[in-house]
């Protein structure tokens, strides 16, 4: 059985201002997916987290997002292909350059907020960030979420000569398709640390889990997206982490 | 007898915003100061402009600044070292992904406006952005103003592990010291066409120049800034690469 | 007859960029709706701007916009009513601040871009507006686009306590419903002088339109938007300006 | 004996970044100086500030800065005393043009960080701001730093016709001339609470406080600065509240 990595948001703080326990989340995490500036991050805030990802032996991934620092990237913009294609290149750079300065480098892209989201509803988002990939380095796995059917998300990556990395969540409710139940649904997000720990095994293993409208939903997923928002959330982080080692070790 | 290189600031359009005449300029110059997004350019800007750019053979430089769009990076604004550094790095990795994107890379860098004259000015600023461009790729050539004495810029460079292009200008007045006279001084540019090319004829073959003091100065230059505003200054960037050719094949 | 005032979009240039011929249209025009630092424009340009509509006898409106000042205001963002309400109110504030320096203030708020076209389709947008507008000042007229049936748009205004005006485009083509056809769509915008000069005199006097199906458009406008973008759209304004004084002394 | 009103910076927070505990701190100050969105705040947040301030009878004040979001306004800037004219009332403009949707207003003006501390070392920048508070509504006082000897500013004030408010610290250190001791310098900030305290108490009584040479030094202050960082400066808060009320019920 192939390990399910964990993944978590990082370098989130914005000048003054402060967002996420990243040294706290880092230590068990496989891979951090660092913001690059246009919905949270700066250039020091980045070049922080880099230093620290790289202590911690976690792999850096650019986070790349619309350009809505206010909205935290958040608020899906009218942007076309080209400008999405061109900002995500510009964001992966302007990571990827200060990673030099700590003799590291970009090994994966995910996209932020109303980014990743409109990339898995629009064909022609998902190929504008599949361009940049492509063209930043076609060995970078782009990283978007595992809903019940990948088949088409897969022919389209094929077709643009990258790879995908498939992302599940273990705090969140799906419905039938796999699709995220949206946080304004009652139950959408769960907040029961045993739920959470459950719903990991579940993917972790390969299992079903049940879906809101009862069915059986099995993720095929390549990583785990993990917080490090607050201590409940590192908590919850920590005791994945002890379930996946001895899945691993038991393996 | 060694080639004045013609370098210009290019890609300082704007959103809808057009600035600079960069299609009529790019075919006369040999190295293109791309915008990256501090003081001026958009990840699309700065995609057309290095297209331009290796359409027509130019070398591509990352122009770093401050962030102060709306001053255009002319304000001085008082970043610490490490601030400065990250910046730099930040913004020519920027440049760097889109570049990757037309299959061409950033060959050197220039700082703009207040970065450039801040550079000059204070040992720890220069340091900053030399640790910068190491750290980036230690080949890049970093750009920098050619004054009368340059032994102390060398050595700083020298310590940073970095080289040094300098740079003069055909439509500027110097002082005695080799520093541009301040824009508000009057007689500070130049406007009469026969001045700016006498003046690059000088700098080219290594003739003195009469300072605003009246005394001789020679500059050691590797490459003559020029400007593609105006109709006006594109008429001079012509001729001056036309004295340039003669120059070079009656070498 | 009540006569047709013209208004165009003033004061969109930003730190160095300079955009539109201000200083040409200004005399023309009975009212300049200055942009308010978000979509373009900055302090300095909004001073400027707001000094040359007093010295002109021109009506100032604020024209305040989504926060995207590289996609110039012109791409549909996510926002919340309450975002929207707030970034509303917080525009025509600033541009009333710099209007006391002037010894003037706002008389009116417009929408710009994708605000403009969010609010004529999607009543909590309006109603945000709305709010913003009733709150500053419900004095001031919000203007929006006339269509061919306003009962609705007329009914929504009354219930927020606040007044319309009307406003028509004589350069661009309408649909049956009185909306603009898409710029996309060929044939949408009219670049015929004659074609625009007569269609800005079938609106001012309450003649029907030819709408793009064939079909008869009355439109019932206040106020009629016109461009300062270049030498073209001056002239036309100009004849214009003097077909509708005609009209007025002629009545 | 006339009162010494507390003062806090407040509305910091900015998107989905939070900064300050502006809820618990308003109920212990006088006036709330609320972030006009160049250093930090947004619309929402400076709309949610007013109405907090107006819950509690608290007065607000415009807080100007640099443009300068990632550096909290803390880096001065080289902007020309024009731009800054302007970039004040733009910003008092924004907070006003909140204030009318919670039917308050802005009562004076505390510029912020750098611009705070420019402006009393620059008498251009000095009176920049103050032809900017003149503008918006002359009879809105300015607050500045109240240091030794006042004389200087005070005429400045009455040359530009408008009125000051002098404020002094508790928790810093002071030089003989009744400057803050840079933060930079040993002992420049007070932690100790029962210092502070001490400190507020000898200024609120008119009574020498000791410079950092040993030096007497008699600050005449309306107003006090304190803050709503954290657990221990609002407990410094509160106690200093509690002396000023002792103080006011014995006199």
């Amino acid at each position: 059985m192939r390990s399910l990595k964990l993944n978590a948001d990082m370098g989130e703080s914005f000048g003054p201002w402060v967002m996420g326990l990243d040294h706290e989340v880092m230590p068990y995490v496989d891979m951090a997916n660092i913001a690059c500036g246009f919905h949270a991050s700066d250039p020091d805030v980045m070049r922080r987290t880099i230093r620290l990802a790289k202590d911690h032996g976690v792999s850096i991934g650019a986070h790349p997002a619309y350009p809505d620092l206010v909205g935290f990237g958040r608020r899906s913009m009218a942007c076309s292909a080209s400008e999405i294609e061109n900002l995500v290149l510009y964001q992966i750079g302007a990571l990827s350059g200060l990673c030099r300065a700590e003799s590291t480098e970009v090994r994966y892209v995910k996209p932020h907020g109303a980014l990743y989201n409109d990339m898995a509803k629009k064909p022609e988002i998902f190929a504008a960030v599949a361009r940049a990939v492509r063209a930043f380095d076609p060995d970078l796995p782009l990283m978007t979420l595992a809903t019940r059917q990948t088949d088409t998300m897969r022919e389209q990556a094929e077709q643009h000569g990258i790879r995908l990395w498939f992302e599940a969540f273990a705090d969140r409710a799906y419905d039938s398709e796999g699709r995220l139940v949206a946080r304004s649904e009652p139950g959408a997000v769960h907040h029961d640390p045993e739920l959470i720990i459950n719903q990991a095994r579940l993917i972790a293993t390969g299992q079903p889990l049940t879906a809101s409208d009862g069915s059986d939903l099995v993720l095929q997923a390549d990583t785990l997206c993990v917080h490090g928002d607050n201590e409940e959330s590192i908590a919850a982080v920590r005791r994945i982490r002890d379930m996946l080692n001895t899945l691993e070790s038991a393996s």
